[in-house]
């Protein structure tokens, strides 16, 4: 069970840096070095490819194709989405003498490759050993614009440092780009325009009917050439290099996908094109900087060592959490509310690009406590993709709204029926944002505006697939895959049942509200959707009589039968078996008390008030040595409980490798990108856990427990308008109110107002 | 739920006879009129092909082609194989100038096909009304040889009725076939000889490599020509037809497929085919027909009606029973141990020629008590594909040998991992075969030279997929689908449990009978399988310990939380939402009390004198009336156990459509192929149900309970060297020796010995 760090960047408090070039880690390090605006993302591959093992990708947010995958049974979907690579903006070859720049191939020296946090910028820098003794020094730097997000840059520069001679650069925009796992290209032949001042390319997917426009334009020290072919377009130049006067080659590209086609795109994308010709490279890099230096005055994590002998260990956390909180803002920040959080994000292919319901239950604490607006536009993703919602809840013969367990577009896309089919927890997990939204920032008008009618159809989803059982007499949901997807087809799944009751009544709750308080809304809703007012009866009555299996003792059962299932002592697997999934039969996974991730726990993380300490503590105590946390997400959980229960070396225990999982490569997948759900949970496993932050009551909690190793934990929360401080110390907790009015909260349960002045609370 | 029959043919008691042609009914047609000899079969397609709607098929027994499926997880199968179309040895074209003979687009009168039960043939004639008034009638008859199974026939008779011309008459083989349902071709370019005094093709499979050899002899009474294209032989003539003087084309084929290839098969089947030279049609044909008059002698089932206002009814009954035992012994009669019973015999493509477990929980009986040599080989079927059942267990992560689901070369072959990996039931229908076929014949020498070596590696296999349940503290089988295939992932599934439970104890039982009764062989066996004396005790102390589900009334529950499922009303299903896995989402139909087919009373049929009346009465009452029969086979176990209970009008209910379900098209899908694993269950019925044999017993038991439709009943059972005739009428049964030795059997729980003389046992 044990996982093992895969060392290899060095550590910097604000860089990820690669000093020497290892093949074996490439495809690591691309994941790592990728870069993102929300809008556009691209792998950390090398400007020039090569021979060198890549998986080279550059991709725009919300752009997919299909593939059909047969028809089977009613409910089952026949074709699924996927994200695809888009335009290559980066295309670049250098070649002198007729020796070509392949970092696979080639002799070189001095490899760095750094991404900076501060700036938002990769850059890499090395010098080519050519034959003859000649040395080139070659760096390269971009990035792709925080502040506009069609925009993206590229600067080669050059340095001959022991010989003058000519060197043909070409660099360019390409289509030609292929779907690794599909080995195939889902990109019509692209409509060019090559001309010495602007090259680009407008192509459309095969299936989807998708349009990306991408066009550059190229700023070459020398007189240069344009050359074209069917799916790419490209800058030449032969640039005579001085001996030790390095010149550079400058891309500004801009990548547009907006939904508009043809001429329409081909127009806007040239105006932007134009457009981004009066910026330079280096006043956009200013720009860039500006703007990581905002978002990190109130988005930091801070952590100082205890001592010496845990500085070493410290500062690689240190590292960790600003990589994850800076990949977690690349990825997502509010900029549409059209984009969602792919597993991945956009770093890779693997999952295909989609978003699961981590979004709400794992991302979107981050962004309430750091930038609300973008979580309230997680959540209007889920309000444009309601009538796709609608219509897969038809599929499955029941009412309401169905939301999609894996979706770029918000159409079901999991092909595996017994997740798409068993799955309730994204439709509960929706509603759960709505609620935690609303609780947390007090935007009402969302939920009278938005949230109320994806409740509605939340609720009269569930009120269809409910059912009471014969024996209970009670209500539960049968059939059914909860969060621990090591069992399938199971009834009444605690979390499933609790999930159900909690949004049952909370949609009725807000519909009667609705009706006293918002009349004329509530009319129009009721009339859009022909809510009966029966319905809002028949929720509570299920929410009511919902079946929740636990015992007197507290301690839930996980779904009917589980405390009957064969043991398995997780202790006993061999590492050599995981992941279970590659090296077990599929069906032998499912037949024991052994359990993938938090199930009944993660609804006491969720609805934390909700239990008591007692009630947390028996199923924390039953359900922790079951779990094989087979999820990424299943350590950061587990440690914000244990952290509440007081299990200090458990909660650190399972913090552990949260920060760096991508970083030291733990899961030994980083090569097929970063796992940016888990990213965000490595922000929730401190401040949750660590501050001990609780969102789910009235007003704020915080219960700060300290990892010994730390000295001081530093960060920062917006809410309601505030701006406030926390300073973990070892004796004492500071709370500083920067910004916006008085606010009462608790801290360790005690009532305290947080005011101008610094609030001091001695650590209990 | 109400089936209807779709009543088509012409009732007759040893013919199928279709007069006047609707295309409406043209692919149940061909299904109805399906020949085969276990080794090829063909459906009832018209020779000369044509517009209307057909699925054409001949097929070989054993030959199919592979399809990759991707790979998903561990354990399951990532391709599948399927029944091919073979070699079509009916091709035929007939010109009149210029007018092609097409019965989807010319006018004809007279049409009439008949299936002959008692000959084995399928003719077929009517008058084609040519323009200018012209009319000539045509006259088909076809047969497939059941004493030299690789050949066949066809005649073509051609009669201008008031006019002479001459008639372009071309007959010939093709591999120009295609598997309807993947659109596709599965046949190389065949080898191919087209000369005037043979014809023949041998083609090999696009990946699994088989090869067939087709061949023919055309007997044409004028000059013709040969013809020939890649894929296809043919010969020609211009037949000048005298005005109402008949004029015949004969058509020998031999289609061989004995696992040779290349030269080797061809100059085999040439060898073949000279051979049949010697044997003209007629004489074939009055070989068929003693053929089919010694089996009718020894295995057929006469009705007679009570009375007048049955006979309609009987008189269709007795059709269509005889329509069963025809197909059932046309399909597998024990001509080889390579072939088993595909669920649609040799009749179509659905269930891609695939045998399940029906094999052995629904056929055997029939075999067992008609031709006990074929129920051997039936069982050797199994003992020949036990190193794929090793390699099965394997990919499952468990020991010895595990049975698929579904095939027709001893691997798996069903791509629903649902089924393919959940289900037990094949490995434990193999050993209750072996069980079943060792106590009705007393076959011994099977059980030691075979039987025992199944037995020991299906117990290991049970052995290694049972655990025990933490709160039972009993052994079990969880995560199972039992035979109800609308409940899976399930835990302690009664019929699971119950079987393996048997399974382990009867195998550990051959084991140390065989150790002592068998010292050689055994230790033959121990050392060919490593075999380890604690396997034995483990099997028994499992099988001890094994939890069986059954409250103190006696009733089974299906499974843990069978009882706390939401109730499904059945009866309030519409029609039209049949069969459910078209109508409901595939998920919806797993999570009510609503059960496909039985369960708990299926192993109250097979193990029938292990459970009390009182016992099979409660199972009955709770379990019957929430089946929806959504397999065929199911209403036939009910009937069976309805008669056991006296519940004679649900027994007469059950039997209902059991001897018509494919002649009345019920289930509305007989255009796809017979029911043929139902047809079993047609024989079942009446000689279980009515007549109430009992073969788990020491002795043979009866208990006849004839339905008052029936005057009399009579049917002929092999036992042991004996022959015993079985008469039923109103108020006694007479048993008849025919041949044998004196043979204690019960009646009615009365212990008599059949001798020489009648024994007649009066009505209880």
């Amino acid at each position: 069970m044990a996982k093992v760090a895969d060392v290899y960047f060095r550590v910097d408090p604000w860089k990820i840096i690669e000093e020497g070039f290892d093949p074996g880690h490439a495809r690591v390090s691309e994941s790592v070095f990728s870069l993102a605006n929300e809008t556009m993302g691209v792998r950390g591959s090398f400007d020039e490819g090569g021979s060198a093992d890549s998986l080279r990708g550059c991709y725009v947010n919300g752009v997919y194709d299909n593939e059909p995958i047969g028809r089977s049974y009613r409910g089952i979907i026949d074709h699924s989405h996927f994200m695809i690579p888009a335009a290559d903006w980066l295309t670049t070859g250098i070649e002198l003498d007729g020796e070509k720049l392949d970092l696979g191939a080639c002799r070189f020296r001095d490899f760095r490759r750094e991404l900076d946090l501060r700036a938002g910028t990769l850059s890499r820098s090395f010098v080519w050993q050519i034959s003859g003794g000649r040395e080139l020094r070659l760096s390269f730097l971009r990035f792709v614009d925080m502040t506009r997000r069609e925009r993206a840059y590229q600067r080669i520069t050059l340095e001959a440092l022991n010989f003058s001679a000519a060197v043909c650069v070409e660099t360019g925009l390409s289509f030609d780009v292929v779907h690794e796992g599909r080995g195939k290209r889902f990109w019509g032949e692209p409509r060019r325009e090559a001309r010495d001042d602007r090259i680009a390319l407008q192509a459309r997917t095969l299936l989807s009917g998708q349009e990306v426009f991408c066009g550059a334009l190229v700023t070459l020290p020398q007189q240069g050439e344009t050359v074209s072919d069917p799916y790419s377009v490209r800058r030449r130049a032969s640039l005579y290099l001085e001996k030790g006067r390095p010149v550079s080659v400058d891309k500004r590209a801009v990548i547009l996908f907006d939904g508009s086609e043809g001429d329409t795109l081909w127009e806007r994308g040239i105006s932007a094109l134009r457009e981004s010709a009066g910026t330079p490279l280096d006043e956009a890099l200013r720009a860039q900087q500006a703007h990581w230096e905002e978002f990190w005055r109130t988005s930091d994590i801070t952590l100082e060592p205890s001592g010496k002998q845990t500085a070493q260990a410290v500062a690689a956390e240190q590292q960790g959490i600003r990589f994850c909180i800076f990949q977690l803002a690349q990825t997502y920040n509010g900029g549409s509310m059209r984009h969602n959080i792919g597993a991945k994000g956009l770093t890779g292919e693997a999952y295909n690009g989609h978003a699961f319901w981590d979004t709400e239950s794992c991302c979107l604490p981050f962004y309430l406590f750091t930038a609300p607006q973008a979580a309230r536009n997680l959540l209007l993703f889920r309000y444009n993709t309601l009538p796709m919602a609608l219509e897969r809840a038809k599929m499955l013969d029941c009412k309401g709204a169905c939301y999609p367990i894996a979706t770029l577009n918000g159409q079901e896309a999991c092909p595996l029926w017994q997740h798409a089919s068993l799955q309730l927890q994204p439709s509960t997990a929706v509603a759960y944002g709505i609620w935690h939204y609303t609780r947390v920032t007090g935007d009402e008008a969302f939920l009278w505006q938005y949230g109320a009618e994806m409740l509605l159809q939340i609720a009269r989803f569930l009120s269809s697939r409910a059912a009471r059982g014969q024996r209970t007499g009670k209500y539960g949901f049968f059939g059914v895959m909860g969060p621990d997807e090591f069992h399938m087809m199971v009834d009444n799944n605690a979390y499933t049942n609790y999930m159900g009751k909690r949004t049952l009544a909370y949609a009725a709750e807000v519909l009667r509200r609705m009706r006293t308080e918002q009349r004329t809304a509530y009319e129009a809703l009721a009339k859009k959707t022909d809510l009966q007012e029966t319905e809002l009866s028949l929720w509570e009555q299920i929410a009511d009589q919902m079946y929740l299996p636990q015992g007197e003792d507290g301690l839930f059962e996980q779904h009917d039968g589980f405390f009957n299932l064969p043991h398995t002592d997780i202790q006993s697997i061999p590492v050599s078996e995981f992941p279970l999934y590659d090296h077990w039969s599929y069906d032998r996974i499912y037949r024991t008390d052994m359990i993938k991730q938090p199930d009944v726990l993660m609804m006491m993380y969720l609805y934390n008030s909700s239990f008591s300490g007692a009630v947390k503590r028996i199923n924390y105590d039953f359900y922790q040595p079951r779990t094989i946390h087979e999820s990424s997400l299943s350590p950061a959980i587990h440690s914000v409980l244990a952290a509440e229960l007081g299990k200090m070396d458990e909660a650190v225990s399972f913090f552990g490798y949260a920060t760096r999982l991508d970083l030291d490569n733990y899961n030994r997948n980083t090569r097929e990108g970063l796992h940016i759900t888990s990213i965000a949970m490595a922000w929730a496993n401190i401040v949750y856990g660590f501050a001990g932050l609780r969102s789910d009551g009235e007003n704020l909690r915080f219960a700060p427990r300290m990892p010994g190793r730390w000295r001081r934990l530093r960060f920062t929360i917006r809410y309601r308008g505030r701006v406030i401080g926390v300073e973990m110390q070892a004796e004492r907790t500071l709370f500083r109110l920067e910004k916006g009015d008085a606010l009462p909260v608790q801290v360790y349960g005690g009532n305290y107002t947080l005011t101008e002045e610094t609030l001091s609370v001695p650590v209990m």
